[in-house]
Parts: structure tokens; C-alpha cells; sequence
């Protein structure tokens, strides 16, 4: 739960909004009315005032009747780790107490966001002429921003790029960090797009206690895992921010920008940062936001500062980029568009994130069949029954059995995917029968990545690390 | 004056360190005199309390008879912009109601730094050989940090570098602005050492209504009347932050290595900084900080973190200094060394530095001979007596005559300064006598100064900004 009153205390911009119509409406009656002068006086005072924290809230001046836009009501859309109900969910804590996890349709409402709907699945399977993929299929990316927009213009055929991003907080990654690099390259592989990758080596610098040398180091490990994902390495740049921020002016030149038109305030009620952190915590938002804008990237854009960002990502993230589209317009970019997923489970239960600290609450890249065997087995939090009568007599509950969320991740096929729920929930699938379907999935899959990993060369890493232009005709 | 109350409430390191030995030894009394256990329990809960502050102010543990550094006393060096009488000085803005200017000995007293006093400008003239430059003389560098930690070193053939720099506001330079480059110029001839000339066009941009392109382009036009100074190309680099975050990872390194050293309540105290403040302002101190370090240049010092810095800066530059000195340790730094000067007085008086928006207030580098000549006669601030048979028999006032000030600046002479001092406090000089002085010493000045900026070219300009080796044996 929070200890800090995130945000209190700050007017919106829907709030000053509403405020400065009533004072408008004020002063034109006692004007009207002939009031005293010094009472007019007042009241034209304090309409100024407000008019000046609108402009400082919003970036944006006052006009009658034009409410402020929802990229502008930066402070409207909340701090990251707003408690709703018990859920909560901020760039570093996710936690729930329903053993089904987040709900994310009220997620949803309190971000500002829009429901992937099976309109825009349908939507995107109708533009790209491929099948979506099952995390679109089922739910798993959830949420998103402007997604009608990216396909307008690709239907017109303006292009746009993708950016993802993660933070090597250690050199161990398990499956549910894959989860943004499988839809990205399903993206990547559908639309034939450019992709960039951040690794926040400065961001995990600044948070934890951590070397500047081992983030960096986990940076290029984490990179091996990511480009043993299958990534194109004639479309994919994979970058440090540690190496990247002292290699490319114009990525800095962004960075500025963006530090210039956001204000501690507006980060203190985003990200519930306090007057004692330190100075790098309160900058490193913008580090996260200016791969948003193609002209941080000029090797690959050729300078061109207008072409779209579609950036799909956990939706812990989606401060960072509220934040990002908040700013965008004011610095003459155009706002990135997002895909959220859903968080991808602890072995124990839904109500948190896997943790890569916990060797136990998750399935590392790194395990042995064996070991994933006795993971699955031993940890997964299951929703059968506890005798084998009760689950044959009443069945088990696959929204809640980890190992049932899991094959949702990970099992292609629709058809078993939902034979082996209707069993479960009736009975006829029992728990240790499910756990071997997951360990049977999980088992190949892990394999395949670790013999692909080990293929992955220095000189490989250091091609899809190097900033240079990517295959790319706009 | 000020409008904000900076720094109220904090406690500082002292206060702190103070509480937090009289909390101790109540403790022990409680503990001794077997007092009940709630009281013992309220108390050692106090003293872990001002422990942990203690460790947030400082950085460092809290240890009984080893009272705060002054290196670690941050928020305890006060306010960049204390206000002391009535002279204010801070990074931005600098007033006094005194004609005679700034009561530096009070700022020395404030800044906690220490006097150039006699014996230390003969001991610069003893381990140099050199005659001392005239702004040591005359008392122009007025101010320092650890000067004698960098003559004992020098003396046992440790070398040091210089580090000073400039903020691009605009194309126009001014005669103020060349003060702290002449005097580096000749502490780089005298020790023969390296030199790093920083251009914070990200502040500007940062700090002003103006675009990074017109930043970055007064970076360039200011770096051609840094180099009409006469730097040896050999020994110096000069870099605009635009260009050099983006070219040097080691550099930005470092920036990221203070910024997780400062907190916002740290600039808060230290700038003014408030919350309504942009994120870059709030993280720029660490990148003015940054070229204290010796391996942020590793072209230059091949990646050693080791060699010490000295910094010739005017003393309003010594916040972001104090800042860095209190960082280095932590990182394992060495603490940069500092040499402050006074301020240049403008035309009208002593009583605020020379702004470059104010074209009479003083002048230009680009100024012709007439334009220097007009605006001595008319603008200059005279301590003369009203008519001339008033001045010759009571005596002009050479403490408050700008013209006369000027002289001190640019005039090399002793003996002929003297003289012209006590001529013009007896009545023997007329005002006009002296100013035509002075314009007789500018004009050949500013001229050979524009003579020497004809002659540098695009070519010199970029091998200065380019990140080289220098000349560089230590």
C-alpha cells in the first residue's frame, strides 16, 4: 500500500478549468451590475491567477469553452500508484489482492486508455492479412492509445516504427520478461517495421545499488536474451542508454527538450517522487520518453522527426508515456501510440508481478527441464480442489490456476487452450494432469531459447547494438 | 531581493550532528539512571530517527565525536542566494546597494571558502617563477578552495588541469566576460597544463526563451572569442554540452554518477530551486559538474579519475562547486579546487555585473573605438565632484568610479595604476582626464581583440571543440 499521499493537494486541469469558467461568469455579472470597483478588482485578481496555473498546469493558455484536451490534463490522469479498490500498479509495484489479478478493465478507466476490442483485433487482422497473435486474441494486450490512428495511415501507406524498452536490473530474465519482445516481433515480422530496444542501465543505476558497470553489463547480457528472441538485426537497434546518451547528440537534444516542458510537479504527481530523491530519479522520465520521437534516432530516420512511434509495453509503463504524449504536441513531435499488456504472474499467484530476486516466483530463462519440472509442480498456485474427489465432483477454477494462465501465454493453440479449461472447470482435467500440460510447453520453449541464445555471438551483439541505418523505406 | 525563503526548515548537517549527540547522551543517562522503558524506547527511537536524517542530509553514517566535513555539510553552506545586507549573489542574479559593489570579505565568510591573501599569491609566484597576474595582485581573485593543496602537489610534480566555462546566452560578449579567460589563459601558460572550457548551451536552453539551435550556435560564436583569447589548441578543448553529452559516454557516466548523489532537496537549498521548476533545471547542477572529474575526458586523461582540478570561476559560478565538492568523495573523486573572482563592475556602477541585454551597461567585444569612447563618456559612473574646482579641491572617489575600476581590470601597470589613483583622489586627475585613461587602454584592447577573432577560422574552431588527446604528460 502507498505511504505517500501521491498527488494531493494539486488542482487538475479539468478542476482549474471548471474554476475559471465560474470566475469568468463572475466577473462579466459584477461588471455587468456595476459592482464596486474594489470587489471587481478582486475578482479579475484572482481570474489572472488562475489563469496563470492553468498555463502552468496545462502548458496551454485559458480559452472559453475549449476544455483542456486529455494529452493536457497531465495531473488529471493521476499518479502511476493510484490505490483503486487494492490493486496497484506503478513502474515498480504491481499488487492486488484478487487471486485473478489486476482488473484491468478498470485500469482501463483510471489511465485514460482504450480497450482492445475485438473490432480492433479484427482490424488489425484485415490490414496486416495475417492471424493476430494469441496475445491479442486473448486479451493478454489489453489496453492501448491511438491504435485506430497507427492503422489509418498504414492503410495509406505511412509507416511507423516500434519502440520497446526494458530495465537489466540483473543478468537472470524469466518468461514473463519475454512477453513485449514475442508480441514485438510478431509486430515487427506483420508490418515489416523498424524497431528500437532502450536498456535503462542508467535508470537501474539510479534505483538501485547497483554499479554502474554491473547495470551495463546486464544491459548487453539482457540483449542476448532479447536478440536470441529472433529479432531482425537489419531492423532492430538494441541500445544501452549508458553507451547510447554518449553516442548520439540528437538523442540528448531530445532528452533536453523534454526535461524543459516537464516540471517536478507534474513528475511528483505522475510518479509519487518526493524531495528526497535524487535529481537523477526526477530527470530520468524524459531518458524513457525520447525514444518516442524519430529524430532520436537520425541513422535510422535520417533526421525525420514526424514518423509514428508505436510503443508496446507492460502497462506499469504507460506513466512514462502519458507523460511522453503529454508533451510531444508542445515540442512539435507527434504522440507515440501504445499496446498495454496484462502483467504476466508469479508461479505462486496473480497478485503480483513475477520477481527476477525470487528464484521461486518464477520460470528463468535459464532453467533446466528439470527444473522448470519441480517449479511448475511445486510452486504454481493451482485452483483444483484439494482431494481428487472434490476436483472430479466440482472442478477446478482455470481463472485463478497459474498454470492455466501460464498455457494462455504460451499455448498456440486456441482449440486445446480452451478443451483444457472446460475440462479443468469440469472436473475431468486434474491438476497434476494440467501442470504437465504447462511443463510439456514450457520444457521446448525455454530449451529452443537457450539453444538459440547460445548462437548468439559478441559480434552479433555489438552489430545489433551499433547506431547505424536500419532497412527502411518510408 | 528575494521572493522565495529559501531553505527554510532544513536542518542542516551541524544541527543535525548536534541533536544527535545531546539525543545520545540522554539515551545513556535514561539507560544509566535505569529509567522506565517507555521513555528509553521514545528516545532511542528520536535517536535512530535523527540517525536516518543524518544519513540523508550527509550520505553518511552518523559517528559520535566526528562531526559533519564540510565537505558533507551541503544544506549547511546555505543558499546560493542568501541574502547578506543587502548584496544578493547566486548563479542568476547578482545586486548590492553599495556603490563600492559586493562586500566580498562577507562573501567569503558566507561561501565558507578562503581569502587570497598575500602569502598565497607569493607562494604562486615562488612555485611558478612567474610574476604574478595582475587580477592576483589586486585582489580581482579574491577567493579560493584548497589553492595550497594544489601548490603542495605541484611541487612534488603532481600536475592538475583547469576547468572553466561559459554560458551561451547570446552571440555578444562583453570585457566582463573575458575576466575568468584571461586569467585562465595565463594559469595555463604559467603551469603549462591542459584546460576544459565548458559551453552550457543545454542550460541556456534550459534556463531562457530559446531554441537549442540558436543555443548551440552561441556556443560556436562564443567559443571564436574564447580562442581570439590566445589558448594553445594544443593544451585545450573546448565543447558545447549539446555536442559532447552526445559524443562521450564517460561523460555522461559521470553526470548520471552525481545526479544519484544530489537530491531535490539539496538543489532546493543549494539553487532555489522550487517545484514548479523544470526536470532539467532541477538536473543540470551534475552536468556542470561533471568536467570537475578528470575521467570524464578520457581522450585527454586516459580514463585516470585522479588528476586533480582547479577552477577559475567567478564566485556567484561557487554553488554548483560546493555541490561537487561535496559529491566527489562519494564517488571517489578528488574534490576540484577553486580560484573565484569578483564581478565586473557595469558602466553605471558596482551595484549589479554587466548584462549582455543591456547594451550601455557595457562593452562589447564587437564595440569600434567610438562606440567604447561614447559610452565611457556618457555611461561610466564617475566618483568625481560635480565641478571641476570642487573636484580639484576635494578629491574624486576612485572606490566607486567604474572607469577607475576598469583600470584595475585592464591596465597592467602598478606603478601608473597608483598613481592615477592617488591623482584622482587628490583632485591633480579630472574625470575626464581619467576616463580618457581608460578608453585610451580599451580601445587598442578591444581592437587587437577583434583582430584576433578575424583570424580564427571554422577550421580552429572545430579542432578546439573536437575531442582530442591534448599535450598532457603527468
Amino acid at each position: 500500500m502507498l505511504s505517500q499521499p501521491y498527488g494531493s493537494g494539486n488542482m487538475t486541469a479539468m478542476d482549474l478549468y471548471e474554476s475559471l469558467t465560474s470566475q469568468g461568469e463572475l466577473v462579466r455579472t459584477l461588471k455587468t451590475e456595476k459592482a464596486v470597483k474594489a470587489d471587481i478588482d478582486a475578482a479579475v485578481k484572482l481570474l489572472l491567477k488562475l489563469k496563470a496555473d492553468y498555463k502552468q498546469v496545462t502548458g496551454q493558455d485559458y480559452k472559453a469553452g475549449c476544455p483542456p484536451l486529455e494529452s493536457t490534463v497531465l495531473e488529471d490522469t493521476g499518479p502511476a500508484a493510484a490505490v483503486d479498490g487494492e490493486d496497484m500498479v506503478d513502474p515498480w509495484n504491481v499488487s492486488t489482492t484478487s487471486a485473478k489479478g489486476v482488473d484491468y478493465d478498470k485500469l482501463i478507466v483510471r489511465f485514460g486508455s482504450s480497450k482492445v476490442d475485438q473490432e480492433l483485433v479484427d482490424r488489425i487482422e484485415r490490414v496486416s492479412g495475417k492471424k493476430p497473435h494469441r496475445f491479442l486474441r486473448r486479451g493478454i494486450f489489453f489496453s492501448h492509445r491511438d491504435m485506430h490512428q497507427v492503422l489509418d495511415a498504414y492503410e495509406k501507406n505511412k509507416s511507423f516504427y516500434l519502440y520497446t524498452g526494458r530495465g537489466p536490473s540483473s543478468e537472470a530474465m524469466h518468461v514473463g520478461h519475454l512477453i513485449p519482445f514475442i508480441f514485438t516481433k510478431w509486430l515487427q515480422d506483420t508490418f515489416d517495421i523498424p524497431l528500437v530496444i532502450q536498456l535503462t542501465d542508467d535508470e537501474k543505476y539510479l534505483w538501485k545499488d547497483l554499479s554502474l558497470e554491473d547495470c551495463h553489463r546486464y544491459a548487453v547480457e539482457n540483449a542476448k536474451d532479447i536478440i536470441a528472441c529472433g529479432f531482425d538485426v537489419n531492423k532492430t537497434f538494441i541500445f544501452s542508454d549508458l553507451d547510447y546518451m554518449g553516442a548520439s547528440p540528437d538523442f540528448y537534444r531530445n532528452v533536453v527538450k523534454i526535461q524543459k516542458h516537464v516540471t517536478f510537479n507534474q513528475v511528483k504527481g505522475i510518479f509519487g517522487f518526493g524531495d528526497s530523491d535524487c535529481i537523477g530519479k526526477i530527470a530520468f522520465p524524459a531518458i524513457q520518453a525520447a525514444p518516442s520521437f524519430s529524430n532520436s534516432f537520425p541513422q535510422i530516420f535520417k533526421g525525420r522527426k514526424d514518423i509514428q512511434c508505436l510503443i508496446p509495453c507492460a502497462i506499469d509503463q504507460d506513466p512514462y508515456f502519458r507523460m511522453t504524449r503529454d508533451v510531444a504536441p508542445r515540442i512539435g513531435y507527434p504522440k507515440p501510440a501504445l499496446l498495454h499488456s496484462t502483467f504476466f504472474p508469479a508461479l505462486q499467484g496473480a497478485q503480483t508481478k513475477m520477481s527476477a530476486s525470487d528464484a521461486n516466483s518464477s520460470i528463468f530463462l535459464t532453467d533446466t527441464p528439470k527444473q522448470i519440472k519441480n517449479k511448475v509442480n511445486k510452486h504454481a498456485f493451482s485452483g483444483g480442489k484439494d482431494t481428487i474427489e472434490e476436483h472430479r465432483k466440482y472442478g477446478g477454477n482455470p481463472d485463478v490456476d497459474v498454470s492455466f494462465m501460464y498455457l494462455t501465454f504460451f499455448l498456440e493453440d486456441d482449440e486445446q487452450l480452451d478443451k483444457i479449461r472446460q475440462d479443468y472447470a469440469s472436473g475431468a482435467l486434474l491438476t497434476g494432469e494440467l501442470k504437465k500440460r504447462l511443463i510439456d510447453t514450457l520444457q521446448p520453449m525455454i530449451t529452443a531459447h537457450q539453444e538459440r541464445r547460445k548462437q548468439v555471438t559478441e559480434e552479433m551483439v555489438l552489430k545489433f547494438m551499433t547506431p547505424r541505418p536500419l532497412d527502411f523505406n518510408f
